[in-house]
Parts: C-alpha cells; structure tokens; sequence
C-alpha cells in the first residue's frame, strides 16, 4: 500500500495520552514495584533476564514483528531457526541450564528442539545406565543425537497401561522387536518427533517370553543421522499440533534393536537368562512427577499474571461513557477499571497470581527438604529406593512424598484451570481488541490450554486426590479414641491433611464457628473444615451406601477442588507469614498482600457458598456479607495497586509482545502501527468485483514471493 | 515425504471400530432423527441444505483440507474466491436470500464480502430515502459497489456517542466535511473494509452550524472503482482480525462528501435552510436490533450444538480405563461417555442446545407477531414510526417490543456465554485430541467468541436488563392496591415480566412452595421467584440504600443472568407443551426432550443454588437432591439416546470439517489421514543439527513455491 501519509502520522489519541494515563495510576500507589519483584523472581533471576533480553533483542532472527501473522510453514521454518541460533548462542556465552531456560522463556514459543532438551535427555539421565549415559546421553548433549519421548499413541493418553506398542526379547539374537499392531497404536503428539529428532525414546509393553512387563523405555533410531529420512520399517512424519513445534507421529513395523535400546537402571532383560529383571522402584522418577506438577502450580501463577497485566494496563487506559463525578484532567469518559463490572473479574484474578504463586513455591520447598531427607538416608544407594533404610524414618518421608503426590496432583488441576479459564476472563475484559492477536492474551491463551490435560487431565487427577483424601480419613477413624463420645484428649498428627480430618472430627459433636470476616486465620479454618465435611461425606457414600466408584466421580470432582482451594488459601497465608516475606517488604506492602490474600479467600468462599454453607463452616448471612460488603470493599481498597502489582510481575514488552499490555500505554499508536505498518496483507491491492478471476492487482515485497 | 507404505495403509484401529460403536449408540435409542431434525430446522431448510451442498462439494474452490494449515494470506486469498464464485453461482443458479445464506453457513468462514451482504445494503434499504436506495442500493446489489458498515472506532466501542469523526455541513457548497480528528478516531474492526470495500457506510456525528446532532449515516466512496486505489485523503487497510475477512480501519482527512451521502429516512439536513431535520424516530431499527439479538439466542442452540454432536460421538468412541462390567464385545477399555464426570459436563450442554433453540425461536415469533400488529396500525405511514396511532394499541405493542428488547438483551448475552463457554468444554471433553485442530471445534470457538462482545458487550447488555426489571418493579409497587396488608383481588397484568413481579408481591407475605422435583411448572414458578426476588432485592438498594450506580453492576449482572434463565426454562417448557411441537413427534421423543428440560432447569438451579435458596424458592434439602439424585438419574435416562439427539442437529460432515466429530465414527483413519497426507509440513526433510543454517533439506510440491 502507499506509505503513510504525513496527515496520519501526525494523528494522536484523543484525550489524555496512555503514558500519562499510566503514569497517574502508578502516582496513585506506593507498592515497592523492585522490590516486590524481587521477592516474587529474586535479584539473581531478574538480573539473568535483562542480560539474556539484550542478547537476544540484538539478533534478527528473534524478531517478533511477524508472529502473529505467519503460517504454519512460516513459523515452524523460523521456530527451527531460532532454536539452531538458541543453540549457538548457549555455547558462545556459555549459558547454564538456567540461562538457557530464560532465553526459551523469552522467546516464549514452544521451539522443536522442546522435548529433546526438557524429556529426552533428562529420561536418560535418570532411566539409563552409566553405560547408556554415556552411549546416548553424550551425544544428545551435542546435539549429535536429537530426540523427543513417544509415550502416548493415537488410541491411549491418560492410561499408560493401555499403549498398544510393543517391545519383544528375542532370546536368539539379543535384540528387542518394536512393533505398531494397530494404528491406534501410532505414537501422537510427541513433541519434537514430526520432523526435527534421529532418536526416540519410545515407551512400549515389554513381551518377555511371551509375558507382558508393563511400559518401558526403549531408545530408537528413528532417521539416518546424514539424510535424515525415515529408516526402514518406521513412518514417521508431523501431526500438526502447536504451530512452532512439530508434535509427530510413529509407527513401527517389527523394527529390531539392541540389548542396549532398554534403559536399564530400575530393570532390565538378563541377556543370559532371557530373565525380566527388577532392580528396585524407579522412586525418583514418581517424585519427578510430583516435582513437574508442583513446578506447574507456581507456574500457572506467572501464566495468568501476563494476562492480566495485560488486562489490567489496558483497562486503566480503556475509557467507556461518561462519569461526571470524574476529575477535570480526565473528563470525557471512564476508566473501564473503574467499573465494578469489570474489577470483580479482573481483581481476584491479580489476586489468584500470588496466590499461586506462593502455593507453588511452598509446594517445592517442602518436596525439596523432603527429597533431600530421603536422599541422605538413602546415601552411596542407587537412587532413593526404599530398601532397607530405617522404617519409621524413611515412613514418614514417604508418608510426606504420597501427601505431596496427592495434593500436587489436585494443585495442578485447579491452578492449570484457574490460569486457562482466568485468561480467556482477561480477554474478554479487553472488550473487541481483546479479540485482535495483537492484544497477545489470545495466542498465548492457545498455547497454554493444552496444560488442563497433559501431566495428568485435570479431571482424572481429581480422583487420585479423593482416593488419598478417603485413605487418610479411614485412617484418622481407625485411630481415634472415642472418651465418652468425645475425644477430648486428641493429639493432632504431623500430616496437616491426617491433622485437619481428626481436628474435623474431634469437633464433630460441638461443631464450629469462624469468623470469616474478622479472622484470616478462621478463613484458613473454614476452608479446612469444608474440605474435610466433604471428604467424610464422600467415605460414606463409598463405605457406607456402597456407591459405585463411577457414581461418585463428580463428588470426588467437588472434593478436589476444595481441597485444593484450602491448599492454596493456606499457603498464600503462610507466605505472607513467614519471615521469608516479611523480612523483604515493607509493612505497607505487606497490608496490601493481605487484602489480596482476603479477596481471594472471600470471593472463593462466595463463589462455592453453598458447599461452605452446607458443612456449617460459615453462616448463610455471613457468605451474603462475604459477597455484598467484604469483597466489594476489598476491590475499592485495592484498585488504587492495580497497575504496580501487575508491574510488580515485572514482564517485558518484548516478553509480552502485546499492543494492549504495553508498558508505556501507548496502546492505541501501537496497534495502528501493527495494522497498517506490518501487516502483510496491506501490501496487496485485490481485484474486489465478482466477475474477475483476478484476485490481486498489484503484489509488493515479501508477498510476490508467497503467491 | 515418502508416499504412505503398505504395511501402514493396511493398519486399522484396535478394539471394536468406530463404526460399529457408533451402529451401537443408534441402535440403543430409537429417537426418530429425521422427524426431529424437521421440528428444529424445518423439512424445506433440511432440502434447501441438501441441494446447496451437492452444488458446494462439487466446486473445487470450496474445498477444505487446507483449511486448517494455511497461514493469513492464502486464507484469505481463498476466502475471497470463494466469494467470487458464490456470486456467481448465486446469479446461475439464481438463489434466493435464503438459498445464498445456506451457502455461506456451509462454507463455515467469516468472508470478505460478509459486511456488503449484511450490513451495508441493509443500512441503505432501511435508513435510505428512495432516490438513494436508487443511487447507492442498485449498484450495492450488482456488486458495482461494494460496501462497509463504518461504526465502530479505535477508542470506541459499545457506546457510540463517543464517536469521533465528524460529518460537518458545508453551507457554502452544500457539502459535508468528513474528518478524524484523532488517531482514536479511526475505524476500527470494520468487516469488509480491509481490502474489499470501495463504499463504506461512515456513522460520524453530524456538525450544522457548530452544534452537533449525534451520530447519522453517511455513504462515503473511499476507494476508486477502477484502480481500487484508497481515493485522496483517505487511509484505509486491513487491521487483521478474521483470518478469511478483511476487517480494516478507516481515516479521514477533510474529505468531502455531496448533499446525498447523509442517508435521509428519518433525518436529513435541509439544503435551503442549512437546518436539521427529524423525520419521526428510526423505531424500525431499533427493532431491527431486536431481531438481531433473537436470532443471535437461537444461533447459540446451533453454535453451541457443532460442538456437543462432535464431542458426543467422539466420547462414544473413545476408550479410556478399563471397566470390569462391560460387555464382552466392548472389553477393553471403557467409553469416556459412560464416565458420569464426562456427563455432567456435556449433557446439560446438549440439553442446553435445545433450550437456547426453542427460546431464540420463541422471541422471534413473539417479535414478528408483534411486528405485524404494529406494522398493520401504521400502514401507510412512512415506516413503523409511532405518531398518530390509536394510543391504548401502540402502548401496549410497543409495550410488547420494549419487554422483547430488554430481554433480548439479556438472552443474547446469557446464550453467547452459554455457547463460547460450552464449546470450549466441548473441546477439553474431548481430551488431547479436542487441541488438534481436526477437532474443529477450536478454530471454530475462536471464530465464534467475539459474538460475546458485538451487538451489544454481553456485560454491558445485563444493565439494560436490569434498568428494565426496575422499572417494571416500580410500576407495579405502585399500581398496588393492598387490602389489609395482603393483596387477595390481584389480577394478573398482560405482559409476563409484570405478571411475575406482582405475583412474586402478592405472595411476599404468604411465601412460596414450590415442588421443584415432582412439578414441571413448579421449576418455572421457581426461577421466576428467585428473578423477581432479585429484582425487588436491587430496587431496595437503589432506591430505598440510594446506592450509586456502579456499586450495583454485580447485583445488575446477576440479575440479568438469573432472569435471563427463566425465560429460556419458561420458552423451552412452553415449547414442548405447544400443539406446534407435540403434533410433529411421537410420545417417547417427546419425553425424553421432557427429559432435557429437566436437566437444563435442575442442572442450572443447582449451580445458582445460593440465590434460590436465599429467595425461598427452594430449600437447601431440595437442591441438595436435586444434584445428588434429580441430576444424576437424568444423566443415566439421557446417555442411551445422547448420539441419536446430537444426529437431530443434522450437521454435514462436510460443514463440521471434523475428525472427532464423523459421523461415520471413522475418528482415527481421520485424524492419521490429515496429519499424514494433507499436512504440508511432512513434503519437507529438514536439516536438524544446530550447527547448519540449512534448514530444509528437499522441498516439494507446493511447499516451493513457499519457501
């Protein structure tokens, strides 16, 4: 199209400017916008992003301009080509691991080198033998081996049991058959596999003399290190899953490979005996799981934050209708954030990004200490297995790591949801801009979704929760005392989940009274008190009324999420406790993280009232007030913050790559710019009128090449 | 990529096939799919769509399969050709309006001619005088002009008072000055525009003599006819919403327009006394949005509709987890439908379908009825405007359409809700693969997701409601006539919203009884209780609290919400009792559609428990049962019969473009054959070692001319 005319580019936004709009909202509040960064990232992290983001803002091939209007071929060329420079550059500074991870986070694109990096070499790592290690966990070091993790097929996701692949000892000749005997059995979705790795490391079902095993690791050749087709026996090919990834498909036809091919650290086929051997349980990887999933919760906090940063900046900007009570500076129409409308869907939500984030810190805190407790018991062994290590030690740290297991499974359903759901929320907030890629929420949003399902689907996981939940709540009746009805003498047990079932039950007869509104820690209490009602209401509807196990899913279901809504509450309440915070952030901040942690808390209870009310944890009258009079305060009194606790989140724009979330507000002169400016499609002139097949009049540029 | 080997092409799915499970669901229900599919669509709509797909499919610039993997620029490419040859075949074969929407539904994409067809010559019939219905609305019809409907800006959405640009009368030289003065001024999200347009229809507020009249119409040429270049003074172009339209945005730099460019129905501007003048109000337009929202109510059934029948057959299908119980020609694993968690999210949706259909219907009978007695009073007059009419007649019909506009307010924004929220649980019912865009349900959510926000921001739309519901409260506090405290001579007034409001008074000293979970009709009295508990609830806090406005923006959302419910319960109960329905299916058809209105009803009664409970309308115990068991029986009862219901909606596979949703059930041979053979990314080898800026090793067939 014809270049801008000067007319144009002299043309401002109406009214009072982004920036200043801004600016006005950040005079408005005092919050420490550093510090609290600091305390939410740390000094070290914040200081490794800058230094990586001017790394990588100085080379072009991380130029962001055409994301948003590329296609599939498009993106996947550049995603590799960022990925290869990704590469160089890691060995030219020589980035750690955490470096490294900064750099991708900063891209913020899943890249097709992904899995290799993030499951392929780690499964190695902790699966294989020093042999194996050294044999295929060198190379995929260098990048001579480039794998990916085919676990789940086309038929199979959720059951691990169910993989159709399979992997046969042939006594004779030493080597393993990998075969696809249906085509549900192709292996889908694996990232990295479409078109980018020679190796895979395939889970199949171990046939040993004509018995089944279970699931193992096998790692395969998949294409010729130099031409890199395919080999024989193997289709392979991309799936189309995310656009800067090539999630693959895979199929075996009674392909053979090596004794070496199973990674042989938790067990192995004796080569002598053509026997299926078992050394130990592969512990660690169990808590790896627990590990990712609590890495997901307090990543779903940063997750939902860039949204409603988002959010948040633009509706301080966004005006709509007229407010006579406003100042004179800004007369015309309203801030929509002023509205309560729009505060009560974006607020808790600032809320509910601390919340998180706290929840997830506090969970690998403890997995951390736990794991090390275990580890130095289990010093000079092979790996945290059990054997042998003395009982009631070892039992109360693997007591910890299943109520861990537990709890992170729940976690990561509610925070992975929350995080999904919480950003579709801040889109729409946006109003009609809020639909446009350049707003960034909605890109973004589609590539986030896919987390409510994998590491376990968030409503699959629920039964896990409910099944410890009914486990520990047998427990705490078979070992209670009963002193005349009462149980008067009762000593609260060290597991908070046994602790708060007994304390339940130990008040069963008196029944309770917290004051929710006046009392944070009675929140915590009621919060506790409900999950609890719950769970003794699901164990007698499976012990007692013998229901069945499917009939009792959606309760399980409810079940989860308030044990997970007490989980969250809890810890964001003991965060705001713990010197850790305290020691780092003013008083005045800390007020302001409270009112955060209420509304939360508040807005959560109203919202599932009737559970709440059910279980007698708080009155009908107080989930009303709860409602009309705490909540709606706590938005007045935090609304002033907004903008600095979003900015407290500390993303770069580049980071962001949003015309709405723009720091300086300029959202508006941004927006035009991506429109008129990059947008390809401007750089064409079509022939409009039906009657002609012509469809361009004239091609300019990068485009005549498209077409 | 190599071509497909034998030994693939030879695989099939493991376990019992698609087919056969899906032969199994229809056998186990003997729901009469055709006859229901008349009652919802109509036998002549059933023939037209027939026809017209036979026409569609046999045109090759129609077809699909790329779809799903083209980038921006060859979508639209596509999009626009498409358009050229409906055109065309709209004039060989020459369809009517009806026959061509049919066609554009088919085709499923938003299209570069969308807002010509829809909006533009629309605008010119309704608000243009007949000479320039002659001038602009003949070439519109003969594709010589093709046009836009210019409203919304930069800086302004919802409210269109904002609206900055300008149309100033020229005295002088009998002209209007066009003109953006501010960047926020531009046009933005404008359908059509882009690219496509030559005409727009610019909405600028009307300057004469320094005083400004508001927002009117102007036609305004913006591009030649000839070059199609942007004419002087114009800055036009595509801001990237729509991948397949050209939504754009629109600038102004003093450009003048003749005396004619101001459409002149109802308003015009005098040449001889430069004075503005009012012909009677646009009445017909308002109702025209009226309409608008009715039919948008009884879209969201259909919308919402594609992805229930995609994820219904496919949870029919797919296996997950074994179940001991099943029979023997299903063992293996068990049907994710018979998991009553994946019931409970998609059945009350699948009742949803039908409640949203029948009450968008509803609306649009009540709206054309009252149309025609309107229209029959004002014949002969200039269009429906209200002067002069008998008064007692035109009250109470624009009574009638002042009841219908603010319900469909709050219609459109319950059923757009109800419908983008339901999709996207559709898309995660359907587990990993709901993220593949074979689904289809993904790319058709985000396509459907900005109805949320136009004609009406569906939460600003709940203050109409609300400001209505007052309004009607007051009149009937004050046609009160008590007698000694209770109200014992009530008598019903005409329209059903004061109906409910004075009942819900007259009883307010004697309460209410209602057995929800025995009576149908009981189910409605309730949600019409609770509705009319809100709205006295929120008239105390205005009137008698006199609390600001803003700080009842919650309350009026939820009271919208909830009022919005009992009209669609109330519409769907009173459609199945109609002669209309009950002549046109047998008995057990319609018990189970009995069936699904329970669901929908108790399903929404108990996820709004707290305010039902609080009004009276219930009591705790009976929504405690109606969840426990109510629900969970109707979940049981309606599972048998749930792929049949979905086939009612009689969706093309064609139009559904879905590997999920086939009906033939042939899911996997779907999913494979599109990533493996239409996926452009598997005709390339890459070079996948960091250390090369190689990157594509081979490059075929169309991918070239990409690369």
């Amino acid at each position: 199209m014809a270049p801008t005319p000067d007319w144009v580019k002299q043309l401002k936004p109406s009214g009072p400017q982004g920036y200043e709009l801004l600016a006005a909202e950040r005079a408005r509040s005092n919050i420490p916008v550093e510090k609290l960064q600091e305390l939410l990232l740390t000094k070290e992290a914040i200081e490794r992003k800058r230094r990586i983001l001017d790394i990588l803002k100085s080379e072009k091939v991380f130029d962001k301009s055409q994301n948003y209007f590329s296609g599939r071929m498009e993106r996947f060329e550049r995603a590799l080509a960022r990925e290869k420079k990704l590469q160089m550059l890691k060995r030219k500074h020589n980035w750690t691991q955490e470096e490294f991870r900064t750099a991708s986070e900063l891209i913020g694109e899943p890249g097709p080198y992904g899995l290799h990096e993030s499951m392929f070499r780690i499964t190695i790592d902790e699966q294989g033998t020093p042999e194996q290690r050294e044999k295929f966990g060198k190379p995929a070091a260098d990048y001579k081996i480039i794998g990916c993790y085919a676990q789940t097929e086309l038929g199979h996701g959720s059951n691990v049991r169910g993989l159709e692949t399979t992997a046969t000892w042939n006594p004779e000749d030493k080597t393993f058959t990998i075969h696809s005997p249906h085509l549900t059995a192709s292996k889908w979705w694996i990232g990295s596999l479409g078109r980018t790795a020679n190796h895979a490391c395939v889970v199949a079902q171990l046939m040993v003399d004509g018995k089944s095993y279970g699931p193992h690791p096998f790692i395969v050749q998949i294409r010729d290190t130099k031409t890199h087709e395919p080999l024989e026996g193997i289709h392979v090919g991309d799936m189309f899953g995310y656009n800067t990834m090539d999630n693959g498909f895979l199929l075996f036809n009674n392909v053979k490979v090596p004794h070496i091919s199973m990674l042989a650290r938790f067990s192995s086929v004796d080569p002598n005996t053509n026997k299926y051997v078992r050394r130990g349980s592969p512990s660690l990887v169990y808590g790896t799981l627990t590990w990712v999933r609590s890495t997901i919760v307090m990543q779903a906090g940063a997750v939902l934050a860039r949204g409603v940063t988002i959010a948040t900046r633009y509706c301080a900007i966004r005006r709509q209708f007229q407010d006579r009570d406003a100042p004179e500076w800004e007369k015309g129409e309203n801030a929509v954030l002023n509205y309560t409308m729009v505060q009560i869907r974006l607020l808790p939500l600032l809320a509910a990004t601390f919340a998180l984030h706290f929840t997830g810190k506090g969970m690998m805190n403890l997995y951390q200490e736990n794991q090390k407790r275990m580890n130095e018991k289990n010093a000079g062994r092979d790996g945290p297995s059990k054997r042998g290590a003395g009982p009631e030690e070892t039992q109360s740290g693997s007591d910890i790591l299943a109520d861990l297991h537990a709890t992170s499974c729940g976690l990561k359903a509610l925070s992975s949801s929350t995080a999904a759901e919480g950003l579709e929320v801040c889109r729409r907030a946006c109003g009609g801009h809020g639909y446009s890629s350049f707003s960034g929420i909605g890109p973004w949003y589609s590539d986030y979704l896919p987390t409510t399902t994998w590491e376990g689907d968030n409503y699959m996981l629920t039964q896990q929760v409910a099944r410890y939940l009914l486990k520990s709540a047998r427990s705490v009746l078979a070992n209670e005392l009963p002193i005349n009805g009462a149980f008067a003498d009762f000593v609260p047990p060290p597991l908070d989940t046994t602790r708060i079932l007994s304390t339940f039950r130990s008040r069963s007869e008196i029944g309770c009274a917290f004051d929710i509104l006046g009392s944070d820690c009675d929140i915590i209490a009621a919060f506790a008190w409900r999950s609890s009602f719950l769970t003794f209401e699901a164990l007698k509807h499976r012990d007692e009324e013998k229901k069945p196990w499917n009939d009792l899913l959606v309760d399980f279901y409810r079940l989860s999420k308030a044990h997970s809504q007490y989980m969250v509450v809890k810890n964001f309440y003991e965060a705001l406790l713990s010197p850790d915070t305290t020691s780092k952030i003013d008083a005045d901040t800390i007020d302001v993280l409270w009112k955060l942690f209420r509304l939360y808390s508040l807005h959560t209870l109203e919202q599932e009232g009737s559970e709440f009310y059910a279980s007698g944890a708080c009155s009908k009258h107080q989930i009303m007030l709860a409602r009309t009079n705490a909540v709606m305060k706590l938005l007045k009194e935090i609304r002033p913050h907004a903008v600095r606790l979003v900015d407290s989140w500390g993303f770069d724009d580049w980071l962001l790559d949003s015309s709405l979330g723009r720091y300086d507000g300029k959202v508006y002169e941004d927006m035009f710019y991506r429109a008129s400016e990059l947008n390809p499609l401007n750089r064409v002139t079509v022939d409009p009128y039906p009657e002609s097949d012509v469809l361009f009049r004239k091609i300019e540029g990068e485009v005549k090449s498209k077409l």
